[in-house]
């Protein structure tokens, strides 16, 4: 199983991989079969072409799409959840979401499942 | 279906009664065939019985548990999670353990289930 230690690891280069907008670094931190339900109660997404296909609109409706970590994540055993701040640029101003990704992971701490909660009526200006 | 208005009312419920030690008010907001895995891994809890002696179980291993807020709770459909800081305090001294809660509403707000992420091995001196 993996180790808290590795699921943390994965999920840093989660956030630092789609802030740079770099797509086959992020997609590459999914298993081949990995689900994505971002935000929870959309149409989920299955596999790497629909994963990528996600990165691409998501990336598509801002100018840049910044994670920032919130506070320590908990592991419980082979499951974690990411508190994190998406903050989103549109037009010089930016907006921040609080947000949590419920997430699930293989043996080698590749992510098996992405859940995620946030809700665009919760967004507010941004305070640095 | 219960608004996120209606929902973080009863999460904040959920902390203070938890908190106040004031066991009947706190099942009082789960369904009658509400499901508790706290923490993930560890075996489903269901039904009101079962539920309760959770709650007996969590209150028997510290002088008190305080449930704290730690930052806006995201809401998706009749989903959430809370992140939150549990406070152990056990012979006069207090340990901090960073907790996220996932949870799931029934239509009046009460909560259908409930899975809690957080670790043992986290735990760390409260920083008050």
């Amino acid at each position: 199983m993996a180790t808290p230690d590795e699921i943390r690891a994965t999920l840093d280069a989660y956030r630092a991989t789609f802030s740079a907008n770099d797509r086959e670094a992020w997609l590459d931190l999914f298993t081949a079969d990995a689900t994505v339900e971002d935000p929870i109660g959309s149409e989920l997404q299955r596999g790497r072409e629909a994963i990528g296909a996600f990165f691409d609109t998501s990336h598509s409706m801002a100018d840049s799409i910044e994670l920032r970590p919130a506070r320590p994540v908990p592991v419980a055993g082979h499951e974690a959840a990411m508190p994190f701040t998406i903050v989103v640029e549109v037009g010089g101003s930016k907006m921040a979401i609080d947000a949590i990704d419920a997430m699930t992971f293989a043996e080698d701490g590749r992510i098996t499942s992405q859940r995620a909660y946030w809700d665009m009526a919760a967004a507010h200006p941004l305070e640095d």
